[in-house]
């Protein structure tokens, strides 16, 4: 059993107000990076602004961040940060600008850095201090030590660092009351991968089952409820959502996510599928293999969450809009080696090949499209 | 929901050895805080002393922690740190090694700080960096910002300080194999302990509430095992306990203990009666307080835990020695004022009145004994 998670996790209405001394304690400037609306839709930002200028804080706001987010654009919140002579960092929003945020911090320390350094982790001096605010129940990036970033070549990478956590995560389903149903279902079935996928993953261990385990039992019927009502979820579904996304970050940062997550990656950059929907799509292919590979895990955890693998292939097809996209198998097959020797894919329980990687996206982009 | 534990929590077979090269991340010079013989007898001091020596860090033992550790004693511990110019501080053993340590740790930087100030928490340098290595499945200490130690007047009292936090805890059930019964009993329905207290908090939410639960959960049939047999634990019990241990240690860090553990420390001061058992007994009151105050609390954190009110009623009784011990009516009429008002006494659900724990020490030690 592992856990190393040192981030100060706050979570409740009215927690950012309630907070601003924690923020002010990082100082007296900061840099806020967001997106274009959600922040703003959300009441997020109002709510973060009024908490900053009743302490006193400066701050600047840096709303440029776009759905999985370029390294170059987290290296312009930096520089931004560093113009602004920004003492801490302030992430608002789902998981595009909270992992932006944490690259944002550490470019603002480390200007010259290379996008190759920053994947490596190999940074000279400490990023700023982190604080995320999430507005969606997915993303789970408040917990964890994760930023998924766009590389120069529209490549999706993780990179994982004791350095990204948050020092301070504050989370208020409220703000998740605005979003917009298919937000609320792609970043939801997000959550619900992040569960799965970490009870099937090799570093699974006793405390990361119980999150991901605890995670479904709250999501799947919430988020079963949102999918098929034809009004917004009300207060309490929200924060049944929030808090799994909360625990599915809890699980993946103790065991990283398994073989939908990264061949959900390949979606999102060919054809720009929302991310949770690009995942999702392949976790009925995850439930098959370890029907096969580890049944008896498998069944321990359906147990433990409360739920049966068909809820769950259910649940998918009642999440997931129809996928716009087809390919042929020759580029399927070009694409194949991107998941070689991929720790995402190695790191599901079973061996994993790459004929079923090939034949998940064949059934997907070239059979049923 | 709050959650805050920045220790780098390590468990399993061999933990110690495999994570040498992060004790000596510490520094090369510490100071061992242990007690006379648990941490000789389970083995943890030579896996220990085998690492350092590998990493070339050089250390001083400081064995002369008692159960219910005085802060003098800490203090003593701390001039030892620092004659031997520790740089960290490591604690083997049960809950008063564990809990030692960190005060240890706390002097150890602070030498010429009084009781009164330790207790308030009024440290003008901040302590050595904490390791700690457990070797009883109950105290849950690893993972808690706490120490409960006894100060100049005999009274228990637990202080809660951040800066308490363990940077590493590394747990080897192995270390627990050697625990002769009673201590395995006294030590594990500590744990148990734990989880029903902290399910029973005010501050009590969703996250702790799953810890507490699954605590339970692990603890109540490995210890009804272990309670009836002729034989000591297998492994695998030992193992399903000390994660138990640490999951209660999770509950409480956030929630506190409520009123059993705070009347437990009064049989303990007075009749040297061993913790856990101290805590335990009064464990069925707390249940008959919340079936009356908090019943559908009650029910569903039973249901969580997977066990019934009755089955932790036998565990109990399982469990515990008779307890030697008798008073006067008068005298306990004139020990009531110490809950007055007691924070654990405040933090139970419901209103425990004065009259309720008079009552139960009555039954106890007037009427039963």
């Amino acid at each position: 059993m592992e856990f190393f998670m040192p981030t100060r996790l706050i979570t409740g209405e009215h927690c950012v107000m309630e907070n601003r001394r924690r923020l002010a304690a990082f100082g007296s400037r900061c840099l806020i990076v967001t997106g274009g609306s959600g922040a703003r839709r959300s009441g997020a930002l109002a709510d973060l602004t009024a908490a900053l200028e009743a302490e006193g804080v400066t701050y600047e706001i840096f709303d440029r961040i776009t759905p999985n987010p370029a390294v170059s654009l987290c290296q312009a919140g930096g520089q931004a940060a560093a113009a602004f002579r920004a003492q801490f960092v302030v992430g608002v929003g789902g998981g595009s600008p909270l992992d932006a945020a944490k690259a944002v911090a550490v470019f603002a320390a480390n200007l010259e850095m290379t996008e190759a350094e920053f994947y490596s982790a190999d940074w000279p001096r400490p990023p700023l201090p982190i604080v995320l605010v999430g507005t969606t129940a997915g993303t789970g990036s408040e917990v964890t030590s994760v930023a998924v970033l766009t590389d120069g070549a529209g490549r999706k990478h993780s990179i994982h660092d004791d350095r990204l956590y948050a020092a301070l995560a504050l989370g208020d389903a409220r703000y998740t009351m605005t979003l917009p149903q298919d937000v609320t279902l792609s970043t939801g079935i997000d959550a619900v991968a992040h569960c799965v996928e970490s009870a099937f993953s090799k570093k699974a261990d006793r405390l990361s089952r119980l999150f991901a385990a605890e995670g479904v039992r709250l999501a799947v019927p919430a988020l079963s409820a949102a999918a098929g009502a034809d009004t917004a979820p009300d207060a309490q579904t929200r924060a049944q959502l929030y808090a799994a996304s909360i625990l599915g970050g809890l699980a993946i940062n103790r065991t990283g996510t398994v073989f939908p997550h990264n061949v959900g990656y390949y979606l999102t950059e060919r054809w720009g599928i929302p991310h949770g929907f690009a995942c999702a799509v392949f976790l009925p292919d995850l439930l098959d293999h370890v029907a096969q590979s580890a049944p008896a895990l498998a069944e321990d955890f359906y147990r433990a969450a409360g739920v049966s693998a068909d809820e769950l292939r259910q649940l998918v097809r009642a999440c997931l809009p129809p996928m716009n996209a087809c390919a042929t198998e020759a580029e399927l097959r070009a694409a194949l080696p991107r998941w070689q020797n991929n720790g995402s894919v190695k790191n599901t329980v079973g061996a994993v090949s790459q004929e079923q990687i090939f034949t998940a996206l064949k059934q997907l982009l070239v059979d049923r499209a």
